[in-house]
């Protein structure tokens, strides 16, 4: 019997958000997804698109992200051409931005599969990436929305869980490879309620990755939210025409800001819509410099250098991260576990410890230091 | 009874030593006597010679420094001149230098009494200062070499300590005020040993300031040193003739690299012939960043901010010393106790517990990094 060819994907990536807990590293003008944040030489957005390249053949990227940035999407990822480049005036969160680009290709290609993948996470393990996309482009075809439930390693206060049930089948009436019911979402829990997750084996990290026909989620968007749905419908039908800019600007302020997570995943679960793959890949969200650290390897010496490590004088400083960024000799004594971004008009010290609080520390900024954010 | 006029002091300023455990913010080039550690818009240096003004009426200041620092210890002290600035041409330790400015003040003025004081400490009690050092004066004026002993509040383990005897007597036969016998000098101690020399009462803090006749001093030179004497004598015959620089050039650099304390104070002690002044004065050499830390005031926060503070964000850094030295915003987060040192070619991150340990780290810059030096 002949194998299938793949079905294709068309992928979305939603780029923006600033990394603020990257702070000073990751800015307003040079967010998280722009920068090379792994020392490969390629950027958290070049490698969402390398990874996407095999699963999208036969269907394409479309990239969504703020004016602002769309000339350095551009410039980073020249093959995704004008085209795919979907700029938003405002932020309006990623219900919005994802239902534009799922309504957009809609158009262009029909009821294909789209899938969402955020432009800066990490992922090491390609082939089971590959591998779970694969399986939840087979799952939506049936019509479920489908995400992706990161197998858990330690119980992290720093992500949401899904929380699977029952397996799920595919169009033809045979069972899905690994793909279960969704019973629900939850948001970060605490240290506890993480341990607890991971005991019952039913929950996984909610990575943030949806995979699903571009008309059930345009469907379950206007069931769950006709307004939202209207605006999307209105600005996509002028996407392609000499209209786009003018409807553009007077229909994208007035768009509901949601996450797609309340918007579709929430409810549809509750209904038994969503599906889950459940997958070990290697993925991290770089949520904050404690999880950066975890992704530039160590030295002799235990440091972890994201940059040159020349630059770096380290005696005692086992775990320690430094982001050298300006040239300058750093010299770390007998402070293990710290963290050091060195950029050339702000300076941070803190600990893998209290990574989370950098948020804070740039809320705190204040209007003097507003250029810094 | 009419009080007689104080004894006239000749002091002697030592400029030397580059403070290495203050690198980065104390350079071979910007050696720690001549900055402002302390904010109060004096160099050390400055405040060195602002505090010796009241003693030295009717005497004089003489500072001793390598000649690379000479135009900026005489831009510092327009009031010193030239006659009064002794350049080295390269660093012989404090026996040559001071013993060198003895002689040279023999010459000039006779038997009179010198003091020597270092260029690089503070000394938060003026009239304690002062009072001591009258003592000192007086207490040298009978032959004895004399000490300041600084009454330990801590068993301090970053210090030298002097232990002292019975009391002895002025040159009339009279009791000196508080002046007793130097039994001998310790280095360094441990802790433990630190503790038990407190426990007994008789130790304090050498503080490595000497008061003496310049003629005993030179006398105690040639018993114990007579070819170190002997070369000092020569260039201080031809200092103030027109072959000073020729036979500086001559005898300097054969001269022997001792600090008075070896050469002199401790062999001298044995003899009999040193006596200690204790005195409680708000004495600190400054002698790295943990000392440093404990002379700048805390903000509201617990933060110690030598520099700008409002460059300085910090949250949960209680005790941290931050040094802003390039116009960035340095934010500390979480880290109690740290200390920052930020210029434009280095950046230095420890712990007041590890301070002792910079030294070390400016040991290892290496070749490639001789010029952070």
């Amino acid at each position: 019997m002949p194998q299938n060819p793949p079905e294709p994907l068309h992928a979305i990536v939603p780029a923006g958000g600033a990394g603020t807990r990257l702070w000073p590293l990751s800015r307003r003008g040079a967010p998280k997804f722009l920068l090379d944040l792994t020392g490969s030489g390629r950027t958290l957005l070049q490698q969402t698109h390398d990874r996407l390249r095999a699963l999208t053949e036969g269907g394409g990227v479309v990239v969504v992200t703020g004016s602002a940035h769309a000339p350095a999407v551009l410039d980073q990822l020249p093959d995704v051409g004008e085209e795919n480049l979907l700029a938003e005036p405002s932020p309006r969160d990623s219900m919005a931005a994802i239902a534009l680009a799922a309504a957009v290709v809609r158009r262009r290609h029909g009821d294909v599969v789209v899938g969402s993948f955020a432009a800066d996470h990490v992922i090491a393990d390609q082939a089971a990436f590959e591998r779970a996309v694969r399986e939840a482009v087979t799952v939506a075809r049936a019509g479920y929305v489908v995400t992706i439930g990161i197998e858990a390693d330690h119980p992290s206060t720093a992500f949401g869980y899904v929380r699977s049930g029952d397996p799920v089948a595919l169009a033809d009436g045979t069972p899905a490879p690994t793909a279960r019911h969704v019973l629900g979402f939850t948001e970060k829990p605490d240290a506890a309620t993480a341990a607890e997750y991971l005991a019952t084996g039913e929950y996984r990290w909610n990575a943030g990755m949806f995979v699903v026909r571009a008309d059930v989620l345009l469907d379950h968007l206007r069931s769950q939210r006709p307004v939202l749905h209207a605006g999307i419908d209105e600005i996509a039908d002028a996407w392609d025409t000499p209209a786009r800019k003018a409807v553009l600007d007077r229909v994208w302020p007035t768009l509901e800001k949601i996450a797609i997570d309340h918007a579709i995943a929430e409810p549809v679960a509750a209904e038994g819509g969503v599906a889950v793959v459940p997958a070990a890949m290697g993925w991290d969200d770089v949520g904050d410099f404690a999880s950066l650290a975890g992704l530039v390897p160590a030295g002799d010496d235990g440091v972890r250098v994201l940059g040159e490590r020349g630059q770096v004088l380290a005696d005692d400083a086992e775990g320690a991260l430094v982001v050298p960024g300006t040239g300058r000799t750093i010299a770390v004594l007998g402070v293990p576990g710290l963290v050091v971004v060195d950029t050339p008009d702000a300076l941070l010290i803190t600990t893998r410890e209290h990574a989370q609080r950098v948020k804070g520390v740039v809320e705190s900024l204040g209007e003097a230091r507003d250029h810094l954010r």
